[in-house]
């Protein structure tokens, strides 16, 4: 039976449950080496990126130097590499003449967002800049703490020119768990955390600077007034909890599954090299590109790899798998046609080794011999793929 | 190990999660009666509630008669009694000037909101009327299928005149496994489901009549596509299953649920009744008010009741209570400070019955035995403070 009354406070399921999320609040806060105050959580990273544009795009208008003054449309500036959470609502937005959007094409030399291309999309309407930390696909890990530091540095001169401060986001989804992650180094003024993607629950929250204070935060849902009213309804309890655990084992744990993922990571693309001359095909078209920008700093449990030749689109050769998806368990995401990756392409990688690619990430539990079997399954299904392809041609 | 690319639709791992999340549509279609493509799932209430009123906010702007033509700002019907996910985003709203609202005042009487009453409220700038199907505090079940029938006939006549369609919403939080819920005798567009509230997870789902096509929808969220994008996101699978299991049961058993829950609830109030001579102060202060708006259809779950007399604030009475909050665990809400109830304050309640108001309401394992527990507990309570008062007048 439920009391519910103005001694609801008082009730012991409502304390375990208050407990409960501050202290998952707590765990994020030090997972990302924030305050708790700064954490709110969300249903997930698509709900905090959209939130961060929303804020940002609400503190153009409703700080304009003089009530009344019109600053025009506010601009934002981010990468032509971000989440379709990032690049979908400003896309609206932008069809609905309500924001200006640069997307800062990446490096094709470097696969980042270079600090100085975004600098020069920059306008005196600029209200936000958001770069991922890392992408998912190619791996590679944007120059996030210095463009911070070098917009930061701006502002102090917009602001004496009576110009809109731009805030800094910084979408986390695929760095936290693999890499360190401090807002205090990194700079930001916003930083989304998505929990499936640390082994954690399918909710997310945002990282706010001093939400409400030192960083504006609007909401873009009303209600009952849970999350300081940022982010109102019930509370996903269980999963909070959850998410506070998952970011406990990140923050004590997060060097050591670095280093593992890095090392099975690197084991991988090294068996990918040796194991060409097992098949016949390299003999047309010997080129196994183990990795794109190898150059830059990545991710260390993504590998993005292309096997050149004639049928071997990356779609072929999954399917041709024997034991990959189903003996290793892999994460899926459902992509339409046969298309190759538009984020690879917009990288600058050429069409036919794009159509080409395999995206390989290891996890905590990934081990040496999976990759050996993973590489025997690849080297089989080319084999295979070139065996059929050989029978077709007289 | 995970792999990504084209041939992820095909993965086991993808196919089991898909296969998931669409039978649980299935059970949340056959749970109201609709189809499983009028489904859409959400974070939650919250989120189902603000998306009806963006919805037929974006939708009275895109119908305009002609290109060009403006209707001025559109107009929002609601009661006086709904939960804040309706009643907070319409204020802001009409803070930004961007809706205009009408909050039509339930009857002292019978505590619903009159179906005249909400017509009289219409004017031609009218794209929304959302009405809860049952209020959570008195427990009063609104007259929706009259009011959608009412309002269906006269969107026939403002079709011809030109008018915008009025779109009807309900907010069925309260009444999903405590009643019939059938969305074709509603006759409603748009029927807000929310998990905790029938045993199920922390998420829950929005009921849309043909999303996009019969019925206007438009996402406040943009991202990778989920749910038809009307609500992108990583789906919540495991919750969303679970939300899905919570449906079937409450499609089979909720006449069970309800006649079990009605007997109990009345039972508690049978009980309120008789133990009136148990304590002392009824010699002063006979009234004991066991439930408002007796007239109405109501919840078959919730009691909610006064004890009056001076120094019987329900706050009080339930913290002199020994067992009620702890041996039969209460679902809380934390609410503040000493006022009374807003929601049985614009019921028309007088000040004092509505400060001393408790709200009990069983739920599927509560007993009999459980209730004479409670009732016990309530007594001794009264009579403790009685005491007290006693003690402390000279």
């Amino acid at each position: 039976m439920g009391a519910h009354g103005r001694a609801a406070r008082s009730c012991p399921a409502g304390r375990k449950a208050k407990e409960l999320i501050s202290s998952a609040r707590e765990s994020l806060a030090r997972m990302v080496g924030g305050r708790p105050e700064d954490i709110i959580f969300t249903s997930g990273g698509t709900e905090a990126n959209n939130m961060v544009i929303h804020a940002a795009r609400r503190h153009f208008h409703e700080s304009q130097a003089r009530p009344g003054d019109s600053r025009g449309t506010p601009h934002v500036v981010t990468s032509s590499v971000e989440h379709d959470s990032i690049c979908l609502p400003l896309e609206q937005l932008v069809k609905e003449s309500l924001v200006e959007a640069t997307f800062v094409p990446v490096s094709p030399r470097s696969g980042q967002a270079e600090v100085d291309d975004v600098l020069a999309a920059i306008r005196p309407t600029t209200c936000l800049v958001s770069i991922m930390l890392a992408n998912n696909e190619t791996g590679v890990i944007m120059p996030v703490p210095e463009l911070s530091q070098r917009i930061h540095a701006l502002n102090q001169r917009r602001r004496a020119e009576g110009l809109p401060r731009i805030l800094v986001h910084t979408d986390a989804a695929q760095m936290i768990g693999k890499g360190r992650v401090d807002v205090q180094e990194l700079g930001v003024d916003y930083l989304t955390i998505v929990g499936h993607k640390f082994y954690g629950p399918r909710i997310g929250a945002l990282y706010v600077h001093g939400p409400g204070t030192t960083t504006p935060l609007h909401p873009m849902l009303f209600g009952g007034g849970q999350e300081r009213s940022f982010r109102p309804g019930t509370e996903n309890t269980p999963m909070i909890a959850g998410l506070g655990q998952a970011a406990e084992l990140v923050s004590k744990n997060w060097e050591a599954y670095e280093a593992h993922m890095r090392d099975v990571r690197d084991y991988l693309e090294a068996r990918l090299e040796v194991s060409r001359p097992a098949c016949r095909i390299w003999g047309l078209e010997p080129e196994w590109i183990c990795s794109h920008f190898t150059g830059s700093k990545r991710l260390c449990n993504t590998s993005n790899f292309s096997i050149l030749g004639p049928g071997l689109q990356g779609r072929r050769v999954l399917s041709c798998c024997k034991m990959l998806l189903a003996s290793v368990g892999a994460a899926c995401h459902s992509e339409k046609g046969d298309r190759p990756s538009s984020i690879l392409l917009s990288c600058g990688i050429p069409y036919d080794v794009a159509q080409n690619a395999l995206r390989l990430s290891v996890g905590r539990d990934t081990t040496r011999a999976d990759v050996d079997l993973v590489v025997q399954d690849l080297v089989q299904a080319v084999a295979q793929l070139d065996r059929d392809q050989a029978s077709q041609t007289p």
